[in-house]
């Protein structure tokens, strides 16, 4: 019965394409109070979707941004599966280096394949889509789904993910599950989908030092005034010691070493580097490049902005200046702990006349799956049903919230990626491949299938 | 007859000081493109200031701003004097600092005292005015000068004079004059007005690192990918070194000790810090504050920007970065080599895969006056004759257009200057005290009397 489902989605590829559109045009941009509107409209359009597709599906209001749920029926003695996915999507800026609008997406030849693109084109929309898709599919060739699934969206994940911990808290009962799906995790090469077994956490911060109560006249106060920019910029080059690791105390106490199986994994490192225009890895210098961005923890600047900014030029030793910076941490590392050890670094070091204020953005430890779990075995195998092989690997990304699904609901959660290496995420001209798409909805497709078994 | 003069500007402060305010209403800052306008409009409004005391004056297009000059007539035998101001003025950023609209100058008490508050009250517009509206008061209580005087308004001067040598090559013999008075500097203390003989030059630098070619994920990323953000703070915080100096190799050859005289002047170093919310002296640690703004070069960062920087948070690996610093440059040290010197400095230092491209704001050298000058004793007598006392001083500012008219006019300049340490020039609510605006005209009335002798 599977095939009459596989068959449906390769003569009904069109019309799937067009309700992943009409989601991508919604801008729900989460970290930007001015979308704040596009982000409900996003979060009611997705129970909408699956109120057609026969789902008891809600919108829960909470202290940010909206949660979506939703119950899909099957029999009883299957498994019942939740899935997880986010309907918000990061800034699009910088805006001028998209070739098209972000907001409108294009479906564009790219050799052998095609290219979805547009903001969230791959992150997470286009992913959360394949499951969706999956079920609508099933329901419509079968009428019905082999198992229970249950669905909960999130519209904070680029932003913190603020309201998902109390809302789980509350909504644990409505979610019970025997295992967690997310669909938002890369494939390990073009032919390959894998399923991610670990990934890093993040403490996210933003900082402002102020040095002297105004800005003042480079020419007047020029080497007897403290400058917070310099003071920032002191700061900030002091977070990276000289041999391309993190310089706060401590700071690899307790962290594991890379899985000795990573070594079996072909990965290019010159060519992981080339496709962005670089050459130089630029972090432990005793560790690979797969070591450094899937196990390794790291810090890395995001936004510097302070003084004069404008065209031309302004002599002004400025009395503020602001970062935002994140830490990626590896399994054995307290997010708390690093905040503090972070924000303790930067009070020692500034001067005694300045001062620093702090503000979070988010904190999540990082995360290993258990290595017993029964469901991973039956989805390899469907995937490697679909796409000839299948594989398990890590991520140097975040995904926070699968510590608080865990914490909350009792399960671990099964991440299983169709996002090729190269989708630009969080990076102007987003795309995500046909092939993705296409092939994602057929991999559900057999993954429930076996699950349910 | 100089009395009579000075008793004219007592009883007719109110209508010069409405001229000043007609003067700070026009925006007139150079450096924004948007203002360009404004810049023009009020180097109309100054000749045709000129023209309404009688003077032959023209307004003189250049690739930049305009250039305004007129000419007083006087008696062949006594000196001619060139006076040079600038018309331009700073941007008035941040705006949501200041009390009241920058372009809208408001008169108010201040203690002892009046606050003439407004963007370029003391710098330059109300220093200006004082020695115009000395001339006008000469005029029109004698009927004439008593030396020939020629001015020279430049509306470059706060965003790098690009146009001044080659409007001054080419108007040389129209501005042949004995001696340059200039005001555009601080008195030493609140009484004591001063003749600046000295002042550091300024080597301007825009700098924007690339790393990659497009803004990455800090989670697929982060470690391995070279951060554009993070090798510019690198860079900037190698600039300056543990002690507090300047790193770039050789910058201190041929720098000139402070003058010894200086250890006369009584100067309150922890009053100068904490009259602007600091305590620390940030230069070099065996360095006294005054040697640290008047006598030693320096390096300041004016602006950073790069990455995510509105609200929220997005954890982006950003591929372009960009600073605007300046250094402040002794005697004795070539602005030339400096800027060569720091432009090797970031190429040696940033990553062999990331590129970095500079713009120049300004190059000029430091400048020390002539002891022997001979107007500089009776420049000093004048003064003293109006204040009670006078003092020669150094500054910590850059005038790059005196060693652009001593090369061009073949004479040196006199530094009068009537601010205040505290008129907060460049930052929000610039202001000039009624004192320095009322005892500037005065004094000038003084000085040109004691000149023409």
């Amino acid at each position: 019965m599977t095939q009459s489902t596989l068959d449906h989605i390769d003569s009904t590829l069109d019309q799937r394409l067009e309700r992943l559109f009409e989601f991508i045009r919604i801008p729900s941009v989460s970290t930007d109070p001015d979308h704040a509107a596009d982000v409900r409209k996003a979060a009611d359009w997705l129970a909408q979707t699956l109120r057609d597709m026969g789902a008891d599906a809600q919108v829960h209001a909470t202290t940010g941004h909206p949660m979506v749920t939703g119950h899909l029926p099957g029999p009883q003695d299957a498994p019942h599966v939740l899935f997880y996915g986010h309907y918000d999507v990061q800034p699009p800026d910088p805006l001028d280096l998209w070739v098209t609008d972000p907001f409108e997406p294009t479906l564009r030849d790219a050799g052998d394949d095609k290219h979805i693109t547009g903001r969230g084109a791959s992150d997470d929309k286009g992913a959360l889509m394949t499951f969706v898709e999956a079920c609508r599919a099933i329901i419509e060739t079968e009428g019905a789904l082999p198992l229970r699934v249950s669905f909960l969206f999130e519209g904070e994940e680029e932003s913190g993910s603020r309201s998902l911990p109390g809302f789980l808290a509350k909504a644990a009962k409505d979610l019970t599950c025997d295992v967690i799906l997310v669909c938002d995790t890369d494939m390990w090469d073009r032919d390959t989908p894998a399923v991610t077994t670990m990934f890093r956490g993040l403490v996210g911060q933003e900082l402002t030092i102020r040095a002297g109560d105004r800005d003042l006249h480079s020419g007047m106060f020029g080497n007897a005034a403290a400058n917070a920019l310099a003071v920032l910029a002191d700061v900030l080059a002091a977070l990276r010691s000289d041999d391309g690791g993190v310089s706060l105390p401590g700071f690899y106490d307790g962290v594991v070493p890379p899985p000795a199986s990573w070594g079996n994994l072909a990965f290019d490192e010159a060519g992981f580097l080339s496709n962005v225009g670089l050459s130089v890895p630029a972090g432990e210098a005793d560790q690979s490049v797969l070591a450094q961005v899937w196990a390794r923890p790291s810090c890395e600047i995001h936004g510097i902005w302070g003084g004069y900014t404008a065209p031309g030029f302004k002599t002004v030793i400025p009395c503020e200046a602001h970062a935002k910076l994140s830490f990626r941490l590896a399994a054995g590392q307290d997010p708390v702990l690093v905040r503090e050890s972070f924000q303790a670094f930067v009070r020692n070091r500034i001067p005694a006349d300045c001062s620093v204020e702090f503000s979070d953005h988010g904190l999540s430890p990082a995360w290993a799956m258990d290595a017993s779990n029964p469901y991973l075995g039956p989805t390899l195998q469907a995937l490697e049903a679909e796409w000839g092989q299948s594989t398990t690997c890590g991520t140097g990304g975040s995904i926070p919230i699968i510590g608080a699904l865990k914490e909350h609901l009792g399960v671990d959660a099964l991440l299983v990626g169709f996002a090729r290496f190269d989708n630009r995420i969080h990076s102007p001209n987003e795309k995500y491949d046909l092939s993705s798409f296409h092939g994602g909805m057929r991999s559900w497709v057999r993954i429930l299938e076996a699950i349910a078994k």
